[in-house]
């Protein structure tokens, strides 16, 4: 919910960190590479990062951390970052976006992962001539785990290619978490699926619409990717070869494919409210029903008891000796007889 | 639920099959044919395969299984077909796609059959010069059937068209397998329906519930179909002979009409649910209401029998000689008049 | 729901009536006429209908019947019609379209009328050079009477303007009856809407459930209608006259009028529902509040009248001379304050 | 809902007259007009009227009453308008819409107005060179009475301006009448509100009912204006000069508006029936809590007088003197322990 | 409710004040700036600020309120402003809208703050060569002082740029004042949530329809904004210079954020909806149950003493020493089953 602060008339440019306060150092790590060669290292200060710079190879600068503003900004100066695109870096309330400088090109996302709630990380990953520059938020990161083995095995074709490639990898594997999470997700409703039916209880509802809200924040996540791949298709930068158009028509592919979930799970959802309504409300009647027929039946019997405990003078039925058992009949009688009725109906 | 598997973090391209286990041998089926000729044959390996291939005729290789995933590699090294395209055909989890490259064009769908439950298998179907290849899933395979005989027999205008056609044709299979399902469905909504307004219980609810959820995916099946087949139409490839063009917008048509008809059963699905809360509301406020009147009409009758019950010294209508027989009658008159109204103002 | 039957394999082009059955011979009627001269006459043999065509009129060949596909075959190979048309034309179960071929236009469409229940008819209209020839199911045929009967009288421009004009005229016919249908389910809503808040019954929903299955019926037939159109209008067919341009643009105005008035019923439709819903709430409440108000009232006394039925051996009240009236008294007095009070909240 | 009737099979161009018989003469009003003079006058007969007709003034010829067909169709002959247009003139169905010709282009709509109940009124404005000819039912006329009164005193820059001006002023005149029906609307909307959370009954929600009936008629009226709009800014007429395009900009974001405004309506209508269910709903439970608890309360002490109502031999309470003592302080206890736990939890 | 007033029938560019009456005098603020000097002073009458205006500086003339008609005239023909669009200005149901003039181009927008209600005030922002002319109503104003104090103290790059940049600051700051407020409302649906699931109220219910009403309040000023920034990008104005757009671009995302926060907001307050409906039936049911229950209970043993307040003659169990004991062991062995019966199934 608190996704929305914003500093109001502050001027645009300014390159102010909103997120929860971190007082860990910012890693950053620098890691370059061609078809042969791999080098990786961790640094904790720009300038010495800034000195290991290879120019002849692909170089990827992961930033853990985007609370130390300063820091940001001195790699904006150096790697010639516009202020706005500083800006959203460390609002961690951005939207996933697509954007396009002469320069440079960034995408922002979110990542979800799952701590003791869902929550969401900022992730931008900005691509220049030969180079991409990542940010995230300090807390996760090992979205990016499986890409680093990749570049230091050289699995798969990422070696060979070039920062574009890279790129793409990290955007990749940001619609690919989604994935881990929609299934996870898709686990949830089913077992909730199989509580509502056999056994609605108030903590299912409250389940359901927690489940209802969480899809309203994955959805807020995942809907901005289409609109960021898409753009990032019809982009007319020089700085993604035409090679890796390929591998962008496989992610949009992905990121369809994770809103056709998302979708599915919300049809999902609202059909399940509505199962769970009348499970509830099933359950209710049911005990209703028998408690009112356990009252419907003694009610005609205790009035018969009631006459006869009648204190008129003259009651001839009281005298006769099978008065009593007779009266038992009738009173049993009428018990039977409309619990066959009930039955009849089906009530029962 | 579980079709979201996916390779978080590994290399695109890299082709791992994630679909449910299986030990069978793969089959691969080679049908040669032009106007005078028909040559049919099935093999276990792919050398074997290619030995028998004859350049002059039209070429249909359909491959009966997708998990053994070193074949479906070394088919793809044959044949020149991009790792992501394989890394697709392997992956059940794909939605509906249409894609152009330069040798071949690929269309991968989602053939639906019912099993116990709604099941979906993975098709694709690559067309290139003179051959179409198509990969099924193991279980399924009776889609085809019907082109395979009409290929044997010369039904139809196949055998004087192309690969091309032949394409259509197996996408055409699909579609049409899309209208069998739909009509099976369509038969249990009508049963549904009866059942809902004469003897709705909760199994009637479980099974809307259960229908609507096979809608859903019914649609997720079918939804992509109409990008599908107009990605088809649009695409500028050679390998589609204008020819083809009228029997595209056949298929169109068909796509159309398959969604209009899922849009169709969800709109009648959504008023059935609408029906069953109303029924069964109906049917409790039924027997509520029966069981309130009971009660109702002996609480006043009740408390008579217990004001003559009382043991006042003196309660002069209990030395009446005629008391018993009054006040008997004054109960049958409360019981009389209050049933005269209820049925007059319909409560019964 | 039985519209969906398709010949899940069979060649396309493959001509299969899949209509209900009829045994009546196929009546072919050829009106020809110009300004100054009609001819009008029945066959049942069409190389007997060919002999009688006269070039130099304009020519409506109308087809009543569709189940003889031999025969529709023949008039197609004799007109040069495709395959896939006359399989369209047989094909009870198609979605309204246009079609566009060299040598002619197409539209296909569906007629409703009111038999037991709301049913519709496939209705095919070809244009050719100088000719229109129109195929209908072998019941209905009453919505073109109206359009013979003007050629016959040479009311309005019919007899002065080409087939591209007749054509028109057919198929603003079709958009007119659906005027007529709509019309009769507007009266029906309004009787059904007074039903609904004065009585509610399980009937009242049934209808209701009825009209709305209706709706989606006659929705299905007219969406598809405002395409074809579309289509038409479009259509760069040299087949259709600048000077029949008008006069499309009007029926283009009538579909989206039908289409209009078919989504606002559905309004109405869907809030009569919540009508319903509320006026059976209402009622049953009503029921129930008044019954346990009796109840209620009577509980308290019958306690009291318990408390003096008690066999204790010291109880003073009964020993009074006044007991038994003050405590009718005290009865009384509960009962008319516990109405008061029920007055008083407005729960009587 | 009567607004449907339409002549089935009658050829097109023919011009019926369908809306309620009126007996009236028809008025025709001829204002002519330029920035320094005014000529108005009333006429019954068209020849008369064009025989005041001045050439070098602007025209606008004010039609009121649009039944008699034939002054409708002379009108027609002499300013040359095409009989699809006189159709749709006299057509009280007609939707809006805006229709461009050789000669003239012409603007459909319907005003809407209160009579007893919502209704509405076809006008039809059509633009020619230098004139401007209108057409209304003979009710109304209001809406352009303040534009006849700012021609008369030259208020604004209407007289200083073209027939084109004058053809926006109109529809600008039917767009703000719009404005004043949702006005009276919104209030009702309002009032109505505090009657749902305040007291809830039958009526109300027939109010909610009929006030959303009147929201889908203004609805029908209003939305084809947008398109009537964006065809009339987007037409190529000459009629139209370029220093009237502000002005049809302006008009157009009336229309949005209005639309905006319906919508936001129909969201608040929407949102009410939710209300009134709910509150109902809470009315019926507060009802029914309150009486269940009465009898809950009585229903144990009433047992315990039935204990010591029975006539066994051998019941040791009965003779204690204190016994009738006591057992009324038990049931008293008992009472007040039931009120204690149910005001604790909340229940009174 | 009250945003519809408009003048029917009076004539377009007519400037009319239609909101709430003031009588304060209209302070005209002008702020005169470039890179070096900065000079601000207020005025109550506009000659002698045409006298202070300093052509070689960027001018912002801010005019707070908009009451007094006579001055906004007398602007407009002071700096060539169109009628129409003064009509706007004044108009405080204006819709947000950009317009493209020939010699400046203007901004209308809704400006949202909490009084002791939601309110909106008009703000309009016209850009002409060098200057920006911005009208508020009377209230209002923080909006601004931001934008003020970064002119004043030269914090950012407004200083350093041009009248379009300081248009732009001006509409960022209408946005980013739409965050604060859906922080605002954000907090009280996180407070409602709670208040929802533990104490479910008729004030809750109102509570929820009331944020209900301020997201529809909300939404109506917010969705037109993206329109009016989409307009501003795609203007070929040359008023607005390139190194301005990527400033646009960052506001427009600023928008479709708070666009996708409102909607997200509306999602779950219609889920709340679902809630709180649920949660007062459960916790009206949990009552309804354990009343029943009570009855339910004592309605059988009630019976037995009836049976036994009997008055016949020959009753054996009356004689017996043992009966009364052995009748309320009866007794109480059948309130004992039930109660275990009713735990066993979990209705208590």
């Amino acid at each position: 919910m608190h996704d929305l602060q914003n500093k109001v008339g502050a001027p645009p440019g300014t390159v102010i960190y909103y997120g929860e306060d971190h007082k860990e150092k910012v890693k950053i790590t620098l890691i370059e590479y061609n078809e042969t060669e791999v080098v990786e290292k961790d640094f904790y200060d720009l300038d010495e990062c800034m000195n290991h710079i290879n120019p002849i190879l692909v170089k990827w600068i992961n930033v853990d951390g985007i609370h130390k503003v300063d820091l940001i900004e001195r790699i904006g100066k150096q790697f010639n970052i516009h202020p706005l695109t500083l800006e959203d870096i460390v609002n961690t309330s951005q939207r996933a976006k697509f954007e396009d400088f002469d320069n440079y090109v960034v995408s922002m996302m979110k990542m979800i992962y799952y701590d003791t709630e869902l929550r969401s990380e900022q992730l931008s990953v900005v691509l220049m001539e030969g180079m991409v520059i990542s940010f995230q938020e300090v807390h996760g990161g090992d979205a990016f785990d499986m890409i680093r083995n990749r570049i230091r095995t050289g699995k798969g074709r990422i070696r060979k290619m070039g920062a574009d490639y890279l790129a793409y990898a990290l955007i990749d594997a940001v619609v690919d978490c989604y994935f881990g999470i929609l299934e996870k997700i898709g686990d949830k409703i089913e077992l909730l699926e199989d509580d509502l039916i056999s056994n609605p209880t108030k903590e299912t509802m409250q389940q359901l619409h927690f489940m209802k809200r969480e899809m309203i924040f994955v959805r807020k996540a995942v809907w901005p990717m289409r609109e960021l791949i898409n753009n990032l298709e019809r982009s007319e930068t020089e700085l993604i070869k035409p090679s890796t158009d390929i591998y962008l028509r496989d992610v949009h592919d992905h990121t369809v494919r994770v809103i056709d979930t998302v979708e599915t799970y919300r049809d999902l959802l609202s059909g399940m409210m509505d199962i769970y309504l009348s499970s509830v409300s099933n359950k209710m009647n049911e005990i209703m029903k028998v408690l009112t027929i356990i009252t419907t039946i003694f009610v005609p019997v205790t009035f018969i008891a009631g006459v006869y405990g009648m204190n008129f003078k003259y009651m001839p039925e009281l005298e006769s000796a099978w008065g009593y058992i007779i009266v038992w009949l009738v009173m049993l009688a009428i018990i039977g007889s409309l619990l066959i009725y009930f039955r009849k109906r089906k009530w029962l």
